[in-house]
């Protein structure tokens, strides 16, 4: 396996866009190679296999969409009130928007793992410690609610994003921050 | 246009079946022909084009996954309150796992209809009837909560879906049927 690892990098990143553009059966090395513009053969070197390809993808969107630890520190210093959950929806799907390729990977990566045992293995390991992360800092913050509260939340925030990156005409009746805020009101206690 | 009308259904079915189990870049003519198990060129006659095909996979998911009207009929003797809310949801969640090859389609077709103009044109206007229809029902039947009770319990359920559908291991600490009640006990009102 070559070692380079600002090229292995690129080279996720550029299978990362081949899955948002081209779905998950499109993604192969010679998509890799050519989206990243590197000789044919190249990505062969830094992936296994396919599975080791779609794998590395997963970790690498995990790590791209989180957050910034200055900034959840930064959020800290305010009250635990449900305006502070709020604008910490706010600000998840700020960080989805700015990596809208990386959500479509995930959503791809997610059916491809229906076929995949060992990616989906991966995934939910991945997505599970984030849940838990998430339940964690909710408790540990002394946000308003409690462990079901924020699974509630964790699933209709899930819901938000997959209308709004897929067919986002479809709740067009409010804007979107209109709706982050409607589903922190029915869902989190003041 | 051929005018089989069993034909044509059993084309797109195995349309949808290409669909969740190649996704949707596999969703070819020949690969329907052959998950059809009919002669090559036979949905040729049938699908003016692939664009064409992906929008009569996707009129009958939505088709295939109506609930029977008299179960409805069945339903709304009951008086409406959130435990007929939490019914219909567990009735929703058989529907959806009676049919997970259509569920797992239609999460293709959203995917595909960030690429495709006209998919996704048709797609919001099916998925918009759907929420408008789902938010009268609520409203007409007298149900527990108002018009954001109904959208973000939409929402969550979404979520709910779309986690159990792909990472069935991610939400484990909770059964489905307890998730679903867990749902409608933080968002809807007594």
């Amino acid at each position: 396996m070559a070692r380079n690892p600002e090229r292995r990098t690129a080279l996720t990143d550029a299978a990362i866009e081949v899955l948002a553009h081209e779905g998950a059966r499109g993604l192969t090395f010679r998509a890799v190679d050519a989206r990243a513009g590197v000789p044919v053969g190249t990505s062969s070197n830094y992936f296994s296999s396919r599975d080791d390809l779609f794998m590395q993808a997963g970790a690498r969107i995990n790590n791209r969409m989180a957050p910034d630890p200055a900034a959840v520190e930064e959020a800290l210093r305010h009250p635990p009130s449900r305006e502070l959950v709020t604008s910490l929806m706010h600000w998840l799907v700020q960080r989805m928007t700015a990596d809208r390729t990386g959500y479509l990977a995930m959503l791809e990566l997610r059916l491809e793992a229906t076929r995949r045992p060992a990616l989906r293995a991966q995934l939910t390991q991945t997505v599970r410690a984030e849940f838990d992360a998430g339940a964690d800092f909710h408790r540990n913050t002394g946000l308003p609610g409690d462990h079901d509260t924020f699974r509630v939340l964790y699933l209709a925030m899930t819901g938000v994003l997959l209308e709004h990156f897929t067919l986002p005409g479809v709740l067009t009746e409010t804007a979107l921050d209109e709706l982050v805020e409607s589903v922190v009101t029915q869902i989190v206690p003041r």
